[in-house]
């Protein structure tokens, strides 16, 4: 069967669409991967040996829970918490599970360690048609640093779980109940709410998880196909943070994005003018500063980026790197250990663009605007 | 003569350029304006009855005045004020003098106004080719509202003198005599530096116009041809609170330079950390505080905009309105006296993106990013 179908596409389109498939290769084995929604297709939808991975969907976010909720579902919807970690898809392929960042590549390093963790073995024996979505959080891994409490190293929450083909979602209900089954960890639930009374009980959520510096929640019609987004301040100011840590990279299109969302809230919550102006300095310093600590480290080491550590079998560990190095990334180690058998490195993503600009302002080269 | 004669562009590029002016009429005179830099040929370079009327050069900025200084001079540069206003040039056309926007727009309220204020006639009858550039400041005007104690309604300072055809800068030496000579208020000069050592003086010229709430400095090389400026801390955070008053007109493409430039500064003036944070909440402050007042303003009347106040002949507020009309632009009348012969209308400029945006968001529509 042509992949057009099994992805659904009209045949007249799928010429155009194989052309915005990007090809990769996984140990020896290429694949292909969608690099933007196209024909109704996601970004990050993998061809690979015959099969279809489809890519995750980009879920739509509220600037205001009240109206935003009522107008956005039309029945009782769930309330889960987003959390702050790197999306990941899990699925079979041949014998293999393969895990997919959210662009389509195989990751190495998620590949390698998060089968590990959970049993997904059994489940893929039970449903090989299904794709497992979740988000790898914890400060020990290649792409992001979160701290949660009681994650030390690297862990894999479910919270959505797929058809791997249509991309169509299992209710909520039951991927809960197939979670529990196989013992995977999930993403939080609140409960259920009704869209016309809900808005207030999700604003609860919201403070407690923003009182914790947790993301914010992700709510979901009950058969699992409409979903809707908000986050906390705490997780606005801290991807601004996250992101003027290297501003030339991230910056722009970071910054006014979250500038609304936090503006939004504000009048949303009914903030004092002291409140208001708390919430700005905040933010204030959420952009400022780690912009201005990056100059100074440019101006002093030549060169910024982001600092990871990596915890894993030295396989896994050494996949990564060569991965890193297929994507043209610079990368500096900056410590190599082995603990217990796994190896734990800690390094520098070197940030071209930020280094590169950073540079040549400092050397006098005029600004743009 | 050929247009691109008298601008000298190739005949082969003639046609592309004249392709991208846009046609406008100014009392029944139809004129050509340029909408974008072309073929070398400045933005706002406008074409009226065989006049050429050169665009006003864009000026780049440095980010730090060591080594910027000294990197774009090549020798010794004089320092004057950039002020805050709009900029506006003065040409004669046929028998007339008139006032020219940045993008190339007839200003029927400048036209009008401006030339009442200065002995422009006595000027253009000894040098009718060259083109009188400068800002217009003060309260009392359309377009900007930023307060100079000296400036009670409106005042216009000279700041360069060219040819109106080539563009060709006057020196700055020979620009001031002429200025005096004719009495014209001048941008504020600070005097004349060398590469070398110049940087540590612009800097205390920049604090001290800091304090003052002033917008920075254009420094210039002696034959007026290189241009380059810098702005203070006030003028950053000044606009940025003038953009985020209407977030979704003028916010995304505003905000990532102007927080690149406090960063900048907090580095090269060798902030400490208290310092840097007290910059940060006054950066946080003139970004938040503004969008939350335009978010409430929508929510309580619907809409939402620039207020100016306007003084001046009654026929020059009239051409004003019937201007801002063929703009497009939706104007409500607050408060319309007249006071010893001259009009005084204070007027909300409506922000179409910010209130339409804000109004939908509020409504529940979904985010982009």
């Amino acid at each position: 069967m042509a992949y057009h179908d099994l992805l659904g596409v009209a045949a007249a389109d799928a010429t155009d669409l194989l052309e915005h498939f990007e090809r990769a290769t996984y140990e020896g084995r290429e694949y292909l991967h969608l690099s933007d929604t196209r024909h109704g297709v996601e970004r990050g939808t993998v061809l690979v040996d015959g099969t279809v991975v489809r890519g995750f969907p980009k879920i739509p976010r509220t600037l205001v829970l009240d109206p935003g909720i009522r107008r956005f579902f039309d029945g009782p919807f769930a309330v889960e918490e987003k959390l702050n970690g790197y999306n990941v898809r899990l699925a079979r392929v041949g014998d293999d599970v393969l895990a997919f960042t959210r662009s389509g590549y195989v990751c190495p390093f998620t590949t390698r360690t998060v089968p590990d963790r959970l049993a997904v073995g059994d489940f893929f024996d039970d449903h090989p048609d299904l794709l497992l979505c979740g988000e790898a959080i914890g400060p020990e891994n290649p792409y992001t640093d979160h701290d949660y409490p009681t994650v030390d190293s690297l862990a894999f929450h479910v919270f959505d779980i797929r058809h791997r083909e249509s991309g169509d979602p299992l209710s909520v209900d039951r991927r809960r109940r197939l979670c529990d089954d196989y013992g995977f960890p999930q993403a939080r639930s609140f409960g259920v709410f009704d869209p016309a009374s809900g808005a207030a009980a999700v604003r609860d959520v919201i403070e407690e998880l923003d009182s914790e510096d947790r993301e914010g929640v992700v709510m979901k019609s009950l058969d699992g196909r409409k979903l809707l987004k908000y986050t906390t301040s705490a997780a606005n100011q801290g991807s601004l943070a996250y992101a003027f840590a290297v501003p030339f990279d991230y910056g722009p299109e970071f910054l006014f994005p979250r500038v609304m969302r936090e503006a939004f809230q504000s009048v949303e919550f009914g903030e004092s003018e002291e409140a208001a102006r708390a919430r700005a300095h905040a933010l204030g310093e959420s952009i400022l500063l780690p912009a201005v600590r990056a100059i100074r480290e440019v101006e002093r080491e030549g060169a910024t980026g982001e600092e990871h550590t990596v915890r894993g079998p030295p396989e896994a560990i050494d996949g990564l790197f060569e991965h890193l190095e297929r994507m043209k990334l610079r990368i500096t180690v900056l410590d190599d250990e082995v603990e217990e058998g796994e190896r734990v490195v800690t390094f520098l993503k070197h940030s071209a663009s930020t280094t590169d600009s950073v540079q040549s302002y400092l050397d006098g080269q005029t600004f743009r605007a």
